[in-house]
């Protein structure tokens, strides 16, 4: 089997286990839709710097992992708009009231900021232009590592009788985790689209790849995905039919 | 600032942004309860080998990893019980019937198995002798990675005004990780003792804790959490006046 | 229009108003469930009283109400079997140390009742003969009024593909209304099958069907939800079919 | 015992059942918040008008009734303001691509509508003058009848501590029962203001304050409820406390 991202972070005994293991992959379902988790401007800053460079003005940046990824997640939000499934972008709360996750943690008010470092953060969670949501494609604003909860995801999900979800975003090891073990944790089918999904640490992007891979999510190529999407649209699933479930007339 | 169990893991790269960083640790609260995740046979077998020898026979074997954590495990249960405060495990929900999180990638079902692996399997949810819960103590069965899905968690921490959850068990990587991101998520001041969690692959027990360090919880080492636990017993609040919320009256 | 349970209950002005909306009713869809709802002796009884009567040794009886629903439950739950769809009941959670919804208002406990009295207790939450689960059907315990909280409900109806819950069970006013907005919340087409569910109250039973015939679900008679089950019978979509999603190969 | 305003809605076996309870009320805790359910524009239109005429120009209007609450809410919002209680508002989310509850049985979209209607459509959702949210106050944005669901609500209740819900708005059919249902299910002390909710439907105004006192919450005078927080100004137990839970220094 081809190497992994992971493979160099394992040790021996990791891989000797990984070895004995024969669980099949997450299968593709039949009613898709795409999942792009959090490609705001604080984890991209304003233009392509090294994640060192980069953490001195945006302290959230990813550094070059996010602008490698764009490329590809471009392709697959277009082949996920050609194919006419639903598409799901997130994105954060902007409300001051609501009481933070891990709040207390920050040791930075706004009004200690600079006046730059303020108005960046002011466009903090404002979705890149790259991979901006077009009319008609759903935005959540979460307060939550999960893209679940705090939402209404899940009931938007069963109104449009989704039963798989192609996954995009960041980061790796936290909104993306926690959204697929959710998902999976909803009975969802998740695939993570490796070329996709990035984070600011380099061995938390490989062994995140590695646990949901092994536990809750097939980690796909992109290739693969856009092979899944083409068929999608080759049977011509109009998006109207998937929207408004045929009702059995009584 | 001493070695962490996740730094040989790490890249450079990795540990000169984490140097970066300033961000307080996660505080202890005022109303802790102890929430012990899945030790149940399962992991354990029926007596200590190495994973790659216990993996023959128990396939969820965490092998010596899971043996090693156990008298921790009962130091910090030990503690928990004499500060008087909730104690709740979780294990496995036997129910045949609900459709399993990534249930399709078993390749064998009960009735394939050797006689002696189904009545393996038939135990793989009894929470092993050494941490079994005592009369009182809330058993939570879940059929799902995080204890709070699926369960009613979330009402019971609020009837008892919890603010702080103390956490051990298995794995890593799985169960104990989703939990503690819902923990952290519903807002409570989540701390994972290092000692007291264990999982089958080093590398993800490493790096699991640390994004667990980095987002959601403080990774404590025993010494801090029996000392915070003896100082809630000093300070006498008695389970009784926990449990029953002092009324105001009208 | 004929006349309805409520019509009575209602003010004048309230059937005016009623009389200016033009609603329509909620849809059947093509992938039921049916969801039978605390059909537990602790309402029932061991045999029918009237209410008034049977309330001094049953205190959560429903009286006659509940023994009349009993055939037409019996008829919806045949339908459903002969049809093939996925059937889950729900009952009380059986655990002394989840604290309950609404616990301090109980004036008894255990120990303060006669040995009659606790031993009619301890049988509270078995479902009665006449509509008892079979093996493959979902049981759920719930501790709750809604049987989609603190269990696994959700999950288990997204893995199935159910688009459309077809309900009976009690109370009206109680648990089957909570489940009812809950399950028109999470975007299922919801059926409440008039005959086939009740209360202690009468007035409650009336005000709620109208509650939830105008907001979250069609108040259907038990004739209208044999007639769809017969189609879906007739459609003869194979229950093993529907409890595999096909992958799509990749 | 003083005469209720569901006591002419109930039949004589109702009552005759009801007065062989004797359950204790729910309790007032100790740490309160105050939650306003949905006090918006749709619901009062421009001016008080009674329901028959309203309806004609305003479809969701509640009529006199909307108004006739108001100076009671504006007490009861004053009162929780000056014991410096946590507060919270709720409203509908204005989000186009998010599908509905109960969708479709909506005869007329935003395009059929005249431009009066459409221009009182756009502005359903503001919250009325009298009891805007002031600066510090979080407002919910919801998509479903609780305003538990698909809103970081939970969370939010914990990181304060709250184990008291004092409720209030709009309607007490719809998404008050639904939020007190879920208050209470998330074990929350939670007191209904009789003053403070109204209804477009008075039976269901009635039986619905009926059933929530019944099973889910207290039914209580403002009158009590100011008494309430009054002494908990009285204790001064000041909101900036209440904000940051105090740590245990380790």
């Amino acid at each position: 089997m081809a190497e992994r991202v992971w493979d160099r972070f394992l040790t021996g005994q990791d891989r000797a286990h990984v070895g004995m293991s024969d669980r099949r992959p997450i299968q593709y379902g039949e009613r898709p839709a795409l999942l792009l988790i959090d490609l705001y401007r604080w984890v991209f800053g304003d233009r392509p710097q090294p994640l060192l460079e980069a953490a001195k003005t945006w302290p959230g940046s990813c550094g070059l992992a996010a602008w490698e990824a764009l490329p590809h997640l471009q392709r697959l939000l277009g082949a996920a708009r050609a194919a006419g499934i639903p598409i799901i972008h997130s994105t954060g709360l902007e409300d001051e009231e609501v009481v933070q996750w891990a709040k207390d943690r920050r040791t930075l008010t706004a009004d200690q900021m600079t006046p730059e470092a303020a108005e960046r953060r002011r466009r903090r969670y404002q979705i890149v232009d790259e991979v901006a949501p077009l009319p008609g494609e759903l935005v959540l604003r979460k307060s939550s590592p999960s893209v679940f909860w705090g939402t209404p995801l899940v009931g938007h999900l069963t109104a449009l009788g989704i039963d798989t979800l192609i996954t995009g975003g960041e980061s790796t090891s936290g909104c993306v985790r926690a959204s697929v073990v959710d998902g999976c944790t909803f009975r969802y089918q998740v695939i993570v689209v490796e070329e996709c999904v990035f984070d600011r640490h380099q061995a938390c992007h490989a062994i995140n790849l590695f646990d949901m891979d092994q536990k809750y999510a097939r980690v796909a190529p992109l290739a693969q995905a856009l092979e899944y999407l083409d068929a999608a649209r080759a049977r011509k699933a109009p998006p109207d039919e998937m929207r408004v479930p045929q009702p059995l007339t009584v």
